[in-house]
């Protein structure tokens, strides 16, 4: 069994986005920039803003950090969103969420203009996806993906199950192993025979937020295992699959963390510089 | 086995159509108005087109049916659209497909207001059938989904097979699928083993184009089958599957002609009575 080791590939995906933004400025255009927009104080959501304004930051990205009253209104968030959408400085936005109650999160989403929907979350955004046209694709998704890439799986033909159908991970994952020629199987709370459905799987993709729920024994012989899962047991985090079984029977797992989690703001670095790259261009 | 009578449930859908159309009447409203725009003379696009009208005016709603030169220029239909669009007696616009070469259908279709594009194909149609949001879905996917519906079949955590994934029939009729709480596989020209596939399937959806592709002992003893293929044989009209063969496994089973076919203008007018209402509501 071999680790596919996620923090080291997200290090390695940013110093490359660092390279090509280099590159990018190099030849005379504005650094890509990133828009967040945070209200309210909700302190997990404040370390994720920061995390990401971080990150910006160090690929060379310029980050512009929008910290809103968790009093402020529906109609000042939207406006400022259209202010972001028109602002040539700015070519990614990121609505973090969730927003205190009194605002509608992803409808809001909605009004981040689709060249500028880093997070790929928006209806259009979705459609783009599922009509494989050109667009921004959701984050952990994509991160997946490049984990299955950067170990030179081969999804021509395989066998793909996915367990969970969210519109942020299960649903979208779906799609990009579809469009890999993968045949994909997508499994969610009502499947009959979980077992039996996982052990056909070639690649198989946790997506659910239940600690252990996938048993090593469903886990077929060489299979890949990518555990999205983050999940809280007794203060440490775990993924979706009993990881110490399924290592035995997989050819490549994830680990968590460590795994998948590292991945998503790599992918949203690379979302940013692929919009600013696309405004350019259009 | 007992026959899906595409052709009677079509028959049924319009008849509770236009008494919905006139109830809707009745209480004061405008009747529903469906406009078609067909570029060019290809005859089999007029004959389509034809019935669409004539299914329109059957349940008592209005057509509009726009007929141009085979050498409008993209502006021209673009303009029409946008026309159409703004217009308050008509509730769905249908482009019908493919025009003359020299313009792009699939992107003029784009300029289709969301809340009129009752073929359901448009990036956002696409994005809120997959964020399972109120919208309107392609018509051939849910004529498949009221067959299952009409005969009682049981999608819960039943395991369902779609064969083909266009972006028209396969992708959407596997959305609806999976909404419907069925663990729903997505096959196609790159599966590795099609018949071990569509054994597993207790509902198989086939959407290929290819004649007698699926063979009889590949369906599964008791599974409910949809055959989508049109094709001609021999100047005769088949599907994808081998019905004789097929019908001696399938507990129900669409013939072709007179299966899913006669379903898609059914669905057209029950997506234009949609509209209508939800416009009205706005
Ligand atoms: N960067 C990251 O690594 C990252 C990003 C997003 C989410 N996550 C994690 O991924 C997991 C899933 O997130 P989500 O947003 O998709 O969650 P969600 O709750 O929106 O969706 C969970 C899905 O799992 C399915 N499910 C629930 N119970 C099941 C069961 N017993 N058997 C089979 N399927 C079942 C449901 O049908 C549902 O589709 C969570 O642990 C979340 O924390 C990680
Ligand atoms: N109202 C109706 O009944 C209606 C409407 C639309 C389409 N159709 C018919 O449905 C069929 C499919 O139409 P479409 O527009 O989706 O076609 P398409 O050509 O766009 O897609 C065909 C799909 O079949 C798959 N495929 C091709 N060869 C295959 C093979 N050997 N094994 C497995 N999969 C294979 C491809 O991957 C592709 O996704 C056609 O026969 C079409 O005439 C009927």
């Amino acid at each position: 069994m071999t680790l596919i080791d996620g923090k080291a590939i997200a290090q390695e995906v940013r110093h490359e986005i660092r390279a090509e933004v280099a590159e990018w400025v190099a030849a005379g255009h504005e650094a890509p920039g990133l828009a967040t927009v945070l209200v309210g104080d909700d302190p997990a959501s404040a370390v994720y803003v920061g995390g990401k304004q971080k990150a910006c930051a160090e690929v060379g990205m310029r980050g512009f950090d929008h910290r809103l009253a968790a009093d402020t209104s529906e109609d000042e968030v939207k406006r400022l969103l259209h202010q972001l959408n028109e602002d040539p400085a700015v070519s990614g936005i990121l609505l973090q969420l969730p927003p205190p109650p009194h605002i509608d999160g992803p409808k809001l989403t909605e009004e981040i203009a689709p060249g500028k929907d880093v997070d790929g979350l928006t209806p259009i955004s979705t459609g783009l996806l599922h009509k494989n046209l050109p667009g921004l694709r959701p984050c952990t998704p994509l991160g997946c993906m490049e984990l299955l890439k950067r170990h030179d799986v081969d999804l021509q033909g395989a066998e793909a199950v996915v367990v969970g159908r969210s519109d942020l991970v299960g649903k979208p994952i779906s799609a990009l192993l579809l469009q890999a020629n993968a045949t994909v199987t997508t499994a969610h709370s009502r499947t009959k025979d979980l077992a039996e459905v996982c052990r056909r799987a070639d690649v198989l993709v946790a997506a659910v937020g239940v600690t252990h729920l996938i048993k090593g024994d469903w886990v077929k012989e060489g299979a890949v295992v990518i555990d999205v899962g983050m999940n809280r047991l007794d203060g440490k985090l775990t993924g979706d699959v009993e990881f110490e079984a399924a290592s035995e029977r997989a050819r490549l797992i994830t680990p968590v963390p460590g795994g998948v989690g590292p991945m998503t703001i790599a992918m949203l670095l690379r979302n940013t510089l692929q919009a600013a790259k696309a405004a350019a261009a259009a």
